[in-house]
């Protein structure tokens, strides 16, 4: 069976491969740009693992695997103009070092050659493929809705967040194992069994980038911490925090949330020693573990020769355990 | 066989019994908004007219005539922000009734349900259709890159002005009509007829608004015009005279491109002036009747019943003596 290694470096291969027109430079400049940051590409990797499950060939599924990346690339670029980002990976973002016009348009452009890379899924199977990617595309724009819309409001409930984070990063992750199953030649019920453990590894993943962005150890993570905390980002911590503190505790909390003026290293400490005092890292723990196990009984169900999921479940663990 | 008319009004009935989800308001409000504007619905309507040529029954080009025209008012919600439009028909644009985040992310999420309605071709049809749409679409961006490109150079040759009308506005009118002849059972060679008959109607038709704007009858025309002459709009009129106007007349012309503060009526009738003393509203007006002559000789190149192709012929007649 494929590693994850071993499909990423397909992908790289192919990726690099991929032909984009040269004029106008800038629609597809920075397009070329955003291919060329650092990325883990885990989506397109998990269509080939997906597709892997269930065939030796993956050459189907690659085509496929390309066109989630070029998608997943389409919402970093439209999200960084939304949130206002102004690096990403260490690089200057797109509306930055072009400018906003060229970021709105060049993401379009992405987002429909996303639909073309698709387009190569021939025959047949493009009806069966096509929907699932239309439906989880649309699940990720209202995602971000959901995102931006509870960064305007103080209260939201753990429900409403779970669901933000399983339409924004979730059904993504989710969508390149199913449609990675479907072009290794899967039957629908197979597939939903790896769209469901990639939904809960997705959850899982987003939960445990909350909390990695207060308790990582600087060292090992190899990025700042503490910028959800500076910037009162919306984390499962917050809200957990919000639904929970009371007395002193919620008082000093929202001392810190309505401060304009502070010192970072200030707030960062003031706001972790709630979390901490809260119980959080060890409550959100273990709902990233619940989500992890849910993740596994969902391929356990999957009836194949369990040497066909290994490389799935060292997947799975690989996340649980990431410390970055 | 169906004419414009009647094409509009199946267009009309299928827009308003879209099924939008209520929520997340922020994300389908704006649609729902774009989809209530007042349209001519020209683009789906030629799908349909596109299918009768064809075929008498047009039920299988509706879902592409709708995703025709979901495309185009994406292209609109995005083409406002970048443009910083205020106003469209009469009614506060998207991103000035929301905001602007709230303009990316629903266009995005309409560019996908365009793809969703699409996708409703079934069959292996849509192995055909799903590349036209593709390519187009590109196409229309790259149009809209060019043309921002443009408004940042004083010099653009005819050419290149001809190229950008054509990929921003006349491909979408020859896919819709290419994807209906498709839909219909046309061969490609067929379809492919179409496809040129629709895009010199279309550049004929961008051409012909340029004109419009100077040169309608404002009791007429129903709008403002000059417009385009008071914001230095590159027009085929504009383009036109910074390549053939020389002497006097070029600084002239160049001395109000660069003043920042006139009045309008008086720059409107300057230029105004300037574009008649060039001749311009007659070799403008031969272009648009050469392009519209090169449509009715694809029209005329299609082996087919004349009743048949009688209604885009009204069509592009219709086009051609329009006054607003």
């Amino acid at each position: 069976m494929l590693s994850l290694k071993d499909c990423q470096a397909v992908i790289k291969q192919h990726l690099n491969e991929l032909q984009l027109p040269g004029l106008p430079s800038n629609l597809y400049d920075p397009m070329r740009y955003m291919f060329e940051l650092e990325a883990k590409r885990f989506r397109p990797s998990l269509v080939l693992m997906g597709c892997n499950v269930f065939s030796d060939n993956i050459q189907p599924a690659i085509y496929a695997a390309l066109a989630i990346e070029v998608f997943h690339n389409f919402t970093l670029m439209h999200d960084d103009i939304m949130d206002k980002s102004a690096m990403r990976r260490n690089r200057p973002t797109v509306h930055m070092k072009w400018n906003q016009n060229i970021a709105i348009l060049s993401g379009d452009a992405m987002l429909i050659k996303a639909y073309e890379l698709l387009a190569h899924v021939g025959g047949s199977m493009l009806n069966r493929v096509l929907p699932v990617f239309n439906q989880t595309a649309l699940q990720v724009c209202e995602g971000q809705q959901y995102d931006m819309d509870y960064e305007q409001r103080l209260e939201v409930s753990i429900d409403d967040y779970l669901k933000m984070v399983e339409y924004k990063t979730a059904v993504l992750v989710a969508a390149s194992l199913k449609i990675g199953a479907l072009l290794g030649g899967a039957a629908d019920e197979e597939s939903n069994l790896l769209h469901e453990f990639g939904k809960n590894i997705g959850i899982a993943f987003q939960l445990q980038d909350d909390l990695l962005d207060v308790f990582a150890d600087p060292a090992v993570f190899g990025k700042v911490t503490g910028n959800d905390i500076v910037f009162n980002k919306k984390t499962i911590l917050l809200i957990e925090a919000l639904n929970t503190a009371s007395g002193n505790t919620r008082k000093n909390l929202l001392k810190w949330l309505n401060l304009t003026n502070f010192e970072r290293e200030e707030k960062i400490a003031a706001i972790s020693a709630i979390y901490t005092s809260l119980n959080l890292e060890q409550s959100v723990g273990s709902r990233i573990k619940r989500y992890h196990q849910m993740a596994v009984n969902s391929l356990d169900k999957l009836v194949i020769d369990p040497t066909r999921k290994s490389e799935l479940l060292t997947f799975s663990t690989y996340l649980m355990h990431r410390k970055k």
